[in-house]
């Protein structure tokens, strides 16, 4: 992914300046001279590799996110940040136990699964059963309810690669829905092909949930190279006419409510009575790997360009950062922000939270009587190779909440999620992922925006939702 | 790896035939015409599609192993060679256990490891110690004997890609002989960066090995992100002066002497007294993935080959096809082989077992009467764009004591490296790394050199060894 930086470090500081000086700024916050600042930044890299080496995997309600949030609060406090602390809140626990997967006849082999996050155990002894195989969660929804009695359901999926990340929306729901409907044919067991586009031995994991009034069952993703081989596995016996038998092990545990928190940080403005610029990430990660794209990284380039900022002085509005507990396993610390600070003043929210490639385009949810900061910002962004077409905002999911009970506006950087589902949620997500260069053009256009917008005095008030 | 094949299928059969017809064969012998037909292989991919699914992770002395030798059999008989048969041998062997590694202070995490074949185990209890670290085998060579007392020895190195794969070469020492040297300085356990070129947390395992009068140590390997992780750990560490402590467990066993086997199947040739062709793969896989490049293909490619022989007729000469058993742990195949049938008519030895990237570059080594049919060679395997400038060929791990027994001459297809230390040894050795296209470019290369040679009267004996 390097030669993407080519983009953006033939241009010189002077281009851009000369591109963003129509515009009166304190010398201090010219969005030219901060992009430019940005564009060789290293505290994004430094609070990724940080997180990740000295933490690691922080599951949201274990001890290791409670370490996650004390390097936070030291970090955030180190960098100069003000008004730095933790909100705790509480939240259902679920965590990992053993996870193992075998073909047992007729063709005896090993296949590398994980657990859902909220799924049952099988009970260490595990379970054994016949397979069955569907090619979409279509065909398996197809079938008689009770028709999977004692079989263990499979489904698999196409997924590929895509720049905006909408092959997740498209067979996301093998994961999300799929336990359940398994559930609902009667099936003691599901395993899918990972919602993923990578071929490596690294099944990817994720949150699934079962309804009120539907057993949960167990249920597990095989990476894909184990889900293709199950797949021709079953396609030879079918020929012979022999059953496909697997054994599962999975012994995950609900530890009950446990706590997490979410780690604030700001940097605070000239004028109190301006709304605040939100700016999120998700400190929690899965426990299968360090989180670098899934979300050290978003943490990194919010904080990095919020720095940006305070190094130049105080903007006119307060940027507050946002570094969520617990997203991965259902949201709570969106929901805990969103508890707490309904009532508090909010401009504009966004939010990093798909991996560290380069940003790509553009997108607003803004009233009206801000068009023109609107076409300003498309025009800072020119120069780091982000176009401004494409469908509307709607923010990040540590955001959600807060924009939902304040109805505010929203800007997204989207960032080239290509190869994103190659790690998310996988054993992969690595320091070794991350293109430094990228994070700096990641960098380099969230200050420019922050610029912009906390020292704008437009009023970003939405009009009142139909 | 798609593009490489835009080489070869450009080509029509009409231009290969062109440059090759110089040469008088039988017609159903023309190599040109035999290319071409290879080049529309499917039995290669085939097999290796069998014996990934079929069969899976095929470890020597295991019954996994065995069940591989029941399909080879049988699919050879079923293809029509002649001669099928498994040559049994015993060879002692080790398998795994759990394998399991943490760092537990200052930043406790889990790291990805694998145990090296032959290594003992450190009990089910594990062992907990302080990590020394050494960035590269020189440096730990360099400390006195006894100064790691109770320490884990921690080796790293900066293995890159290489075409000809010839990192393995500078950088396997550290899995072959560091063990032993980590236990002479009086480590208690030995852990490396995998001896691998990819970034997935997929240790590589292989074996190593301890010399009389040393004393056998835990040794494992850490995925390549995982050692980075570890390596950069201890650097944080190091500045506030901390040890950081690992625990270690693994559990394998040695379990004595077990049966494996060569398979063995052939073209006879219309000439018994000419010596054989003999062409070689290995069938046995490590335990971590079910071994496509790592040799299925391999198999698949010389059998395809020796296939579009037999399908035009009998050549001049018999072409032995070894699927050698026992490779990964110790050659006990090769050297079965070499015992069993040093006295019988050998003429050239050649081996596919680099993965199925296609083949760039023919070697020789082949006796001064034979120039002719060097440059025949070299001649016919230009349009598949493979060159013959390189060093003189050395042959393969499983002909290598029969070559040395039998003073034998001995040609190299020599596939393309890049990307085979990415895979080798680790879980990710699986059949979705299989580029169809280049697997034809392989059965093309071996097809048309068996068409040359095992009809080539010419006396292919190699003068003496000096």
């Amino acid at each position: 992914m390097k030669n993407a930086s080519s983009l953006f470090t033939a241009m010189g500081a002077a281009a851009t300046a000369l591109l963003l000086s129509s515009t009166a700024y304190a010398a201090t916050h010219d969005p030219a001279a901060i992009q430019a600042s940005a564009l060789k930044d290293t505290l994004a890299y430094e609070i990724t590799e940080g997180l990740t080496t000295e933490v690691g995997p922080r599951q949201a309600g274990t001890e290791a996110e409670a370490r996650a949030r004390d390097w936070s609060v030291k970090k955030l406090k180190a960098l100069g940040f003000q008004n730095v602390r933790n909100e705790p809140f509480m939240m259902p626990t679920w965590v990992r136990g053993d996870e193992t997967a075998e073909v047992t006849t007729p063709f005896p082999q090993k296949l590398h699964i994980t657990a859902l996050g909220n799924s049952p155990g099988t009970g260490e002894a595990g379970i054994e059963a016949e397979v069955v195989y569907f090619d979409s969660l279509a065909a398996m929804k197809a079938v008689p309810d009770g028709s999977l009695a004692g079989k263990i359901a499979f489904v698999t999926h196409n997924m590929h690669r895509a720049q905006d990340g909408s092959g997740y929306g498209t067979y996301g729901p093998v994961r999300w829905t799929g336990p359940a409907i398994a559930s609902q044919k009667g099936a003691l067991a599901y395993v899918i092909k990972s919602i993923g586009t990578d071929y490596h031995r690294n099944p990817h994991t994720g949150n699934t949930n079962f309804p009120e009034g539907v057993k949960p069952i167990p249920t597990g993703a095989l990476s894909l190279p184990d889900a293709d081989n199950l797949e021709r596995m079953i396609k030879v016996a079918q020929k012979s006419g022999k059953p496909v038998k697997m054994k599962l092990v999975l012994t995950p545990k609900n530890i009950g409510q446990q706590e997490s928190g979410n780690v604030i940080a700001e940097v605070t403005g000239r004028d109190p009575s301006k709304g605040m610029i939100l700016i999120a990430c998700h400190l929690d990660s899965w426990d299968l790997a360090t989180g670098a794209f899934d979300d050290a990284a978003g943490c990194g380039i919010v904080t990095a360009a919020a720095k940006q900022i305070m190094d130049q002085g105080k903007p006119l509005r307060t940027i507050r950062i946002l570094w969520a507990g617990a997203e991965e396993v259902g949201l709570w610390g969106g929901k805990a922000y969103a508890k707490a600070h309904t009532g508090s003043n909010h401009a504009i929210a966004m939010e990093s939270d798909f991996g560290a490639d380069k940003v790509w385009r553009v997108q607003f949810h803004l009233p009206e009587q801000a068009k023109a900061v609107k076409e300003q910002i498309a025009q800072a962004l020119l120069p780091l190779g982000i176009g401004a077409n494409g469908p509307k905002a709607s923010g990040g999911a540590d955001v959600s909440d807060i924009i939902d009970s304040n109805n505010l506006a929203i800007i997204d950087l989207q960032q080239d999620g290509t190869r994103y589902f190659d790690l998310h949620h996988t054993p992969d997500d690595t320091l070794d992922k991350i293109d430094p260069k990228q994070v700096q053009q990641n960098v380099a256009a969230w200050s420019t925006v922050l610029s912009i917008i906390a020292n704008s005095d437009v009023d970003f008030t939405m009009p009142p939702k139909e």
